[in-house]
């Protein structure tokens, strides 16, 4: 099997065909036409097998988490997705793979009416590489530098599933309830980018960032952006039934501010605007969560219960750490 | 040393800096402007560690060789090339290693005003994927679909040297001639992408490819899109006078017809256009030989030589062949 069959076989045809698609897959380069009026939004996103997922893991959820992780930067900008190109490194050529892998690829880009445009796929480690483009008019694209004093900090969902349901995949801790543990294990397999959330915010969000590093993490990359700090509410954050049903509060908080995959949005709206949130997200069916405001010293995140000062110090995960996993502090899980 | 401070360390200032990008790296996304009247030209190419560069290779040629790679894509389409983003995966953070890298980013990006917009930095095996894009008008792309019955076959610069120098630095054959050996060495690590031979030629050219795996692979993909054959006159091909001096006439064909990485154009142009081909590209600097006509059989590839047919099967380079290199008949080298 080589190169170009493997790619005309497999990714010619497994997307939506959009109008403003020119030239797809099969030439040198891809031509797209940007609508008049519009920039262009474009994020690059990489997952290695070993660090971003299990090389076992099913190659259909696979697919969809590298699209997602993709548009969820693009909802965090306001962005309208459009297109993909996807660089695929594998180390042989395995038939089932990828055809799971491109079934994977298809149900998503169907489902957002996104277009794979083009790629390269080569002899290698596995991992896979997505770059996402769409837009949004320049004016109105959410970006982190756009928090104020006073605005108040929304979260879109629900936060920590995905780190509850890594540590479920690797037996650091383990819940009873099967339709907990499925829906825990779905929320890390096949994380919801909030596509349509996004969109509807740019008229009223003044600064927006994806969950992808946790809470704590990313919230930090809005105060530094806009030269602000921040007060978190942690009796208001946004708790599924299914973390609050299996692990004890304290470590519910910590999932909700240091696990990773969530890909939920952080948002800032000023006061004007607060009273819109609620309408704009109706149309996405996306609840949004006030978990605090925009205040106090640069870059400093100040952590309540119920007003009261609440000590926390794990940060979210980076790469390039210590070695040292970011889950070593969450093998305190309740027992049904 | 965290991600993002590696990403801001090494990599927020490495490029030049354009007027049309209104926001780069430090965001959920990039956003950048397209002209108006020009659709967008988009590319992706991954380079893999012991697959298409040496573990030990020099850090600024891998970063030059990845740039390059992309923007031959964007020339062979008659783009101009604006923006690049960067997904770089490391084992581990060697400091030395990017300083090299990026050095060799800025200059090459800096050469081509050209801007890194943004981008991904994991951990795991060491690879590189850039996603190119640029501007053409969509009426004006050089598509591989656009070559007709009598065009006349054109390539821009040498062909083959990439592939000896291969040869050489794999101890496959040896080239005494020092300043030779340092000229093919160099066309492996550094080849120079087409970028304004290929802006020059949307006026001119009916149908273009990059020569990435090798004439032969290459002028086919240009044959099965625009359902035609071609006739190539293998004493026309152009050949460096390091490939002359170094081996004999044979294996200097097969360089030329199969070996990978020259990174020239190959193009089609009509009777009419004919007498403009050296006056368009008078101002890349870039000589371009015509080397054969598109007629005969849909697919077929005539060779000749002195009007004669010359017999040869070897095709070119592809990723998840056997497992044979297709090196295995290139040991015939002259000795000096």
């Amino acid at each position: 099997m080589k190169e170009f069959s493997l790619i005309d076989t497999y990714f010619r045809d497994v997307s939506f065909q959009r109008k403003d698609v020119l030239l797809g897959i099969g030439d040198d380069c891809a031509i797209t036409q940007i609508p008049a009026g519009q920039a262009l939004a474009t994020t690059t996103d990489t997952l290695v097998s070993g660090v971003h997922f299990l090389p076992d893991a099913d190659p259909k959820a696979i697919a969809q988490k590298a699209i997602a992780v993709n548009l969820s930067d693009l909802a965090a900008m306001g962005a309208e997705p459009a297109w993909l190109s996807l660089s695929l490194s594998l180390p042989n050529v395995d038939e089932n793979w990828l055809k799971a892998f491109s079934e994977g690829f298809k149900e998503l880009t169907e489902y957002y009416s996104i277009q794979l445009i083009g790629g390269d796929t080569v002899q290698g480690p596995l991992a896979i590489t997505i770059t996402a483009q769409g837009f949004v008019a320049a004016d109105q694209a959410l970006k982190r530098s756009g928090a104020k004093p006073g605005d108040f900090v929304y979260v879109t969902g629900t936060l920590g599933d995905a780190g509850l349901g890594l540590d479920i995949l690797q037996d650091h801790t383990d819940v009873d309830n099967a339709e907990h543990k499925a829906y825990l294990l779905n929320r890390l397999h096949y994380p919801s980018p909030r596509v349509f959330a996004g969109t509807s915010l740019r008229r009223v969000a003044n600064a927006c960032i994806d969950i992808s590093d946790g809470l704590l993490a990313d919230i930090k990359h809005i105060l530094k952006a806009s030269q602000c700090g921040a007060c978190l509410q942690l009796d208001k954050l946004p708790l599924s039934s299914a973390m609050v049903d299996s692990v004890d509060q304290d470590s519910a908080f910590h999932y909700a501010l240091s696990s990773g995959d969530d890909y939920e949005l952080l948002f800032t709206v000023s006061e004007e605007q607060k009273s819109s949130v609620d309408r704009v997200l109706a149309c996405s069916n996306v609840p949004a969560t006030c978990i605090g405001q925009i205040n106090g010293a640069v870059g400093k995140v100040d952590l309540k219960f119920n007003d009261e000062s609440y000590a926390y110090s794990q940060t979210g995960f980076e790469h390039f750490n210590s070695g040292e996993s970011s889950n070593k502090h969450r093998n305190n899980a309740k027992r049904a």
